[in-house]
Order: C-alpha cells, then sequence, then structure tokens
C-alpha cells in the first residue's frame, strides 16, 4: 500500500515538498486506537528504542550496584547532542566500572548540535566516540558487561551477552519475533531490527504502564521514565524536540528520536504508546506527525502547536511558508 | 498523480527509506525523451536555475565592462560552500562596482560545507552575507545593477529592474509565464517562481544549445557554461556532486542543485536539459536521480555509479546499506 501524505511544506501558496509516512497510536493492550499507513510492515526503529534497549540495564540491577543518576540513566536512552555536559557523563559512566572511551565501538562522529560542535572545534579537539550521539547506550552496555562479569569486547555484536539481553527486552516488550531474517546493523554498530509500527506503539504503551511486563521490567521501565522525566536535557540536548517536549511535559510524555524519519512516543496518563515514520526519512515529518499525535492524544494543545505547524523563514528572518500536517493529520 | 519511487535506502537486506519523484530529459525543440512522474506540475527550481539567472549579466554586457573572470562568472551561478576562496572571489566582484558585503540583501548563514565552517569558527568569526551559499549570484545583481547606473537597493524585489530582467530571462528561456500567481520568496530573498519540470528541462536544453534563444543569450549561456566548465569548485565546493561531476566531465556536463530536491543539469553534446524533484526535497534522491539520467543520457558510465548506486557506511567504515535507483530508474 502507498502510504498518505502526511505532512506538507509550502512556499507561498502552493506544497512545495510532500512527506508520506504511517503511524500507530496503540494501548497497552494491543487495540489500536488510531493509525495511517502501513503499521504492519517491519521498519527499523533505530535510535527511537533505546529507552527499550536500556531496560536490562536497569532490571538486572547494575545500574543500582553502579549507583547511576537519573542524568545517566536518561543518557543511556539518549541520542545527544555532545555538549560537554553529555561528554562528561558518559565519561563517568565508563569511569564507575573502570574503563575509558577506548572501550566504545560506536565510532566517532562530529557532535550533532550546531553549537556544540563550534564549541570542540574552537577547543582544538576533533570528536572521539563520547561524542558520538549514541555514546550513552553504549556505556550503559558496558556498564552492564562489567556488572555482570563479562569482557565488553564485542558488546555490539547479536550474539554478545549484553546484546542478546538487550534483543530479549525489545522482543519481549514490542511483541516482535527479533530474528537474523530482520536485522541489520545501525549506525552505530550495534544490530537494528526491523519492527512494525503498531508493535511499537505497543511497546512503549507496555513501557508507559507496565501491563503485560514482568515486575522488575515494568518498575525498571518507571525507573527509566522517571529519570528522562527528571532530565530531558540529557537524552537530547539544547533545543532539541525531545528536550524541549519533555521539559513541557515532564512525566506525561515521553518522546524519542530516531534516525531515518522515526519517532515513538509513550503517554502514561493515557495508558498509551505511539511510533511514526517518514516514508523518506525525513526528521522533520517524524517530529511534526508525532507533535500532532501528542497534542491530540495528550490533550496538551497549545504548547505543542510550534511543533506541529512550523513557519519557515529565510535567512532574512521572513516568512516564506510552513510545514502542516496534512492527510490523515490534517485535521490534528 | 502519485510519483513513482525513484530512489530506495536499504539496510541490510530491506527498503528503510525511499523516495518519490519526478523527472525530465528534454531536447531544445521540447521533444521529450524520457519522463517520469509529473513533469507538468509547477516546481520550485530554487538555486538549481542559477545560471538562467545569471543570463543578464552577461549578455547585458556588464560582466565584461567589469572584467570579471571565469571564476567570478561561476561564482555568479553558485551554491557555495563558503570557503574563504569563495567568500575572497564574491568580496572581489563587489569591490569591482565600489561596494562591501552590506549590500548583499540574502542574508547570512554559516557555511554549507562542513570544512568550511570549522574553518570560520577557529578564526574566530561569524558568517556574514558573503558565506551565504548565494553570495555570488547576489554579487552578480548587484554588479548588473551598478553597471546599468541602477540603485541596487531592493535589488531582491519583483519590480526591481534587476529582478524584471532575471525573470524575464528565466521565463523566455524556460517558456513559461512566470507571474505573481506562480511566485514566493526564495530563502535567499528572491523571487522563487514555480516551473513545471518540462520547462526546466527545455530551459537547460537551450542553454545547452543556444537553439531558440536571441543570439545575445546563446553566447551568455557558452560563456557561463565555459566558465563553469573552467572552474567547477567555484559552484560548489569541495567533495560537492556539482564539483565533482563538472571536474569529472567538464564543458561535457552541467549540474546545478536546488534546494528541496531539485536538480537540473544540460548535456551540451547531446542537446539535452534535464531536471528532477524529489517530492519529499531530499537532496540525496536528487543527487541518485541526476546522477543516473547524466549516466544514461550522457553516456557518461562507470564514473558516475558511485553517486548513482551509493554504499552506506557506519561510524565505523562498515558497509550497512545503500541508496540504489528504483522504479523507472532501476534499470539505469
Amino acid at each position: 500500500m502507498t502510504n498518505p501524505v502526511v505532512v506538507e511544506v509550502t512556499r507561498g501558496d502552493r506544497v512545495e515538498s510532500a512527506h508520506r509516512g504511517a503511524g500507530a497510536v496503540v494501548d497497552a493492550d494491543g487495540g489500536v486506537v488510531f493509525a495511517f499507513g502501513d503499521v504492519d510492515r517491519p521498519v527499523y526503529p533505530r535510535s527511537a528504542v533505546k529507552a527499550l534497549q536500556a531496560l536490562p540495564l536497569i532490571e538486572s540491577g547494575a545500574a543500582d550496584r553502579l549507583s547511576l543518576g537519573d542524568a545517566e540513566i536518561a543518557l543511556a536512552c539518549a541520542s545527544h547532542s555532545g555538549e560537554d555536559a553529555h561528554v562528561a557523563l558518559a565519561s563517568a559512566m565508563l569511569a564507575k566500572v573502570g574503563r575509558g572511551a577506548g572501550v566504545l565501538e560506536c565510532g566517532a562522529h562530529w557532535p550533532l548540535g550546531d553549537a556544540a560542535a563550534r564549541a570542540l572545534v574552537r577547543s582544538g579537539a576533533t570528536p572521539s566516540a563520547l561524542h558520538n550521539n549514541c555514546s550513552g547506550k553504549h556505556a550503559g552496555f558496558v556498564c552492564l558487561a562489567c556488572v555482570e562479569g563479562v569482557d565488553p569486547a564485542g558488546y555490539v555484536r547479536p550474539d554478545h551477552p549484553v546484546q542478546r539481553a538487550v534483543t530479549e527486552a525489545l522482543s519481549d516488550v514490542t511483541g516482535a519475533r527479533l530474528d537474523a531474517d530482520v536485522r541489520a546493523v545501525d549506525g552505530c554498530a550495534i544490530p537494528a531490527y526491523a519492527i512494525p509500527l503498531r508493535a511499537l506503539a505497543l511497546g512503549f504503551a507496555r513501557f508507559a504502564t507496565g501491563r503485560g511486563l514482568a515486575p522488575a521490567r515494568a518498575r525498571a521501565a518507571t525507573r527509566i521514565r522517571a529519570s528522562v522525566a527528571a532530565h530531558p536535557w540529557a537524552v537530547a540536548g539544547e533545543g532539541r524536540f525531545d528536550t524541549e517536549v519533555m521539559t513541557l511535559f515532564g512525566a506525561s510524555a515521553f518522546a524519542k528520536t530516531g534516525a531515518e524519519g522515526v519517532y515513538c512516543a509513550a503517554l502514561p496518563e493515557f495508558g498509551l504508546g505511539l511510533a511514526v515514520k517518514a516514508d523518506d526519512g525525513g526528521r522533520r515529518a517524524a517530529e511534526a506527525m508525532i507533535a500532532a499525535l501528542l497534542r491530540r492524544f495528550g490533550g496538551f494543545g497549545a504548547p505543542l502547536d510550534r511543533f506541529v505547524a512550523q513557519p519557515l523563514v529565510n535567512w532574512n528572518g521572513a516568512k516564506v511558508g510552513a510545514l502542516r500536517p496534512a492527510g490523515p493529520l490534517a485535521g490534528e
């Protein structure tokens, strides 16, 4: 099936570009509250499931044994901007198991955040694996391995005990079978499993409520949500959508971006999970989609308006167009 | 109509993201040699028509009166990376009419090129209008105004003599009627006119051959093509697609990117013009589309392979997927 146009970008009176996509809002029993497009085709959630991938770190007791704080737990779920404080947190996590940046297998890239990248340039340094937006997740994997008494080397491989635990948690929470048939490799070298949006939304409804999860896993989900709500800056960074939304709504909304146009979210007070993907991988479309759904299903109203329908300005600051929801989201 | 999927992005064995789009290859008599998707819907070509917008600067004699060199003429057609040498060229153009950066009405932004942006950060400076990727085009507009004895102030407005001349040239070459009904505002503040891809391709076929153009306009087109072929770095920058393609093929291929997924190109030896747009505005899709068409219709073969089908690597350098042409371009 062809997914509908869900976000339009206008210039003057006409649509300049349009994004197609799919999305689902699901309750913790698997009931589909709202859906558009093909929500049964497996898609790679990429970084949008980092909070689920962090469950073993918490439920194993490793986080408590290392006295990881809320900010560190939030960083373990982060696609951070590479600001100095993100780097320091990742470094501190590794220090708690006596390791340095050399243990990380995520590769290095310039900070996602423009200001952070410029600050790094000014310092005269070049990016390390600690600046990789996934360094907190990887530091969490290393912490888990070390507390469990497992050599962290190769922790990105599907058959490493850490990845086996992470994959089991992801499969359990989403209900999706995650085997080699749906496995590829993520940007940060860990396995990337393709999962239908419907299952991802169910997973985040369970993550939001604990329903259908074993008690230790449900408690871990609660702990992760509380940690992120307390440190919304840690999961993304200054000016980023995830940080701004969770700063606005605290524990009432959880939102996490993934590469190639994916967003997942949870609304604990409504017991709902949300998952969207823009067909073309466009981040701007994914943000507008998830903002529209959060506004409607979380009852957040006006504070989300500027993320749902965004004016586009040129380099002189003049309004030249807009980004707006369309099709099944037009009424949102 | 729904445009076909033309570029797929894979991860592992599956398609992670897909781009839809349209494109046309047209000869100088308007004969459509190849087309896919809706090529009759007006789209904003954005910066892809800068070479056509530079015609008045040349055909008026202003460029010769100011002794603009080939590199400066190429810069007048550029979406440059903001490298030091681009900035110096734009500044030199303005100096020839006794003006400074303050006359530019394009606004400022950080250099498009990552290396250039980092160099600017290291220098301790902030971006000026000279770093705007459009500064060469704007410098050309200012040069034209000054040589013609017109106050350059307000040269971005549709009713300024410079924009009237530019719009007349664009309309003449493409055969498209350009009035307020199809007008919006571009990122750099000049008018942006929506033009069907079929007409854009025709325009670049005429630009490639001079057929259907008045003699002075045809000579100006030849001069612009020669200038860009001599300085392919000036129209884009280090590592950029336009620069790499024209460095490879010299005067045999002209290619110019525009924002929101547009590319226009010309194949002088075959008398063909090309125009594509990715529906979603994705640059990666536009590049792959135009590369596929240039390879086929320009007979360029293997040197373009790496732009048509691109391996995608993760931060560790491992191949995790690919970008490849699909649908009507799958056989290219």
